[in-house]
């Protein structure tokens, strides 16, 4: 696993100074000597090879070698993520950040009985798997919102949906561009919703042929949504 | 979530009967009064519609009502998965029998630092996972294998594998049928490894920009794998 820090992008030639949290983790917990070669996220999505000048486990200095250039996800992917319990939701966060999702709107839907993670638990999940995977900027987080609102958001992009009733049939899914996957909370949406879906456009997208917690269901979703393809 | 239980498939007209783990979860857990109905998931790879009868937290007898068809998965995948840690193992499990995985192999690859999980523990979190999902019957689960076994293990099948230098790219996947996928483990696979995968004619599989943890890049290649379009 690369060592990566986070810190402001320092005006050209200067060095990046790593605050008190990025200088413990850098110093104390990775053990990094003067002179180590790691990667530097940047607060404006840019990604570097940097070494460490100097400093201690409280300010530290980093030098800016050269951009890494970030790649790109294949698509535009927005995530409609029905709430449930806290900590299943910071489970599945890493795995939706690796994948390079652009967004996840937290939805309050009929069956979902709990709140948004707090702000400093999604900010710490967020960090540590961006420092684990090297993706510079992390997903927007959006809402809690109605079903309809979320129903409403990005209209220009395709809707799909996971829908129990559906899932031993096949379907034909292809993209041109991004895609919004709405996943209902555990115990699945009501007919209700996914009547309310259909209105705004939405389409079942068949995600195999047994029942899925809700992180596997955004997992394998996104990855078919992903890695569609064009259409013919 | 339906209530479902395990039993051996009894002589058509006969009762089932319900062992004492599974009669506790029937009372205990789940609290089924007699006339209760539920979904039995025999020892044959059957599921079925059934009725409490009668019995106790200790042995309890069920009605079969009406044998459910059981659906089957898009395709037959075989996960060869390198070893990691047994947590990470667990927590992986149940989204791949949700997903409808054939297979699972363990491999031992350079990196692989653990041996699998106890045969109590993976029991336990099929069984779970089974019941929760509906799957009547489990993945088979192989190996401990090396890397070269593992090649070596269904070579009717093509083979693909999660290869952290390719990421970037992308690949254009078709299937006729079935395929296996190598995930290495936490840490990757070495080069070595890697020549020896395309020596066996494995493929490197795109899995996104970012890094992926194996659990994600299980579940994101296998998604790949189940939907991947059919040659035109």
């Amino acid at each position: 696993m690369s060592m990566r820090v986070f810190a402001a992008r320092p005006e050209p030639g200067a060095p990046a100074i790593l605050d008190p949290d990025e200088s413990h983790y850098l110093r104390r917990v990775r053990r990094a000597a003067d002179g180590a070669a790691l990667e530097l996220i940047d607060d404006q999505g840019g990604l570097w090879r940097a070494t460490v000048l100097g400093g201690d486990a409280r300010r530290s200095e980093l030098r800016l070698d050269a951009a890494i250039p970030v790649p790109a996800p294949a698509r535009e992917l927005v995530l409609l993520l029905g709430l449930h319990e806290a900590a299943a939701t910071l489970d599945l966060l890493p795995g939706l950040v690796e994948l390079g999702v652009a967004a996840i709107a937290w939805v309050r839907c009929a069956r979902s009985q709990h709140g948004p993670p707090s702000a400093a638990r999604l900010d710490r999940v967020l960090r540590a798997a961006q420092r684990q995977c090297g993706r510079p900027r992390p997903p927007a987080l959006l809402g809690p919102l109605t079903l309809a609102e979320a129903a409403a958001l990005r209209p220009d992009l395709p809707g799909h949906f996971a829908w129990e009733q559906r899932r031993g049939e096949r379907d034909d899914l292809a993209l041109v561009g991004g895609a919004r996957l709405l996943i209902g909370p555990e115990g699945g949406l009501t007919s209700d919703e996914a009547e309310t879906l259909k209105a705004a456009a939405f389409v079942p997208l068949a995600l195999g042929p047994y029942t899925q917690r809700s992180g596997t269901a955004a997992l394998v979703g996104l990855a078919r949504l992903m890695f569609a393809r064009a259409p013919a």
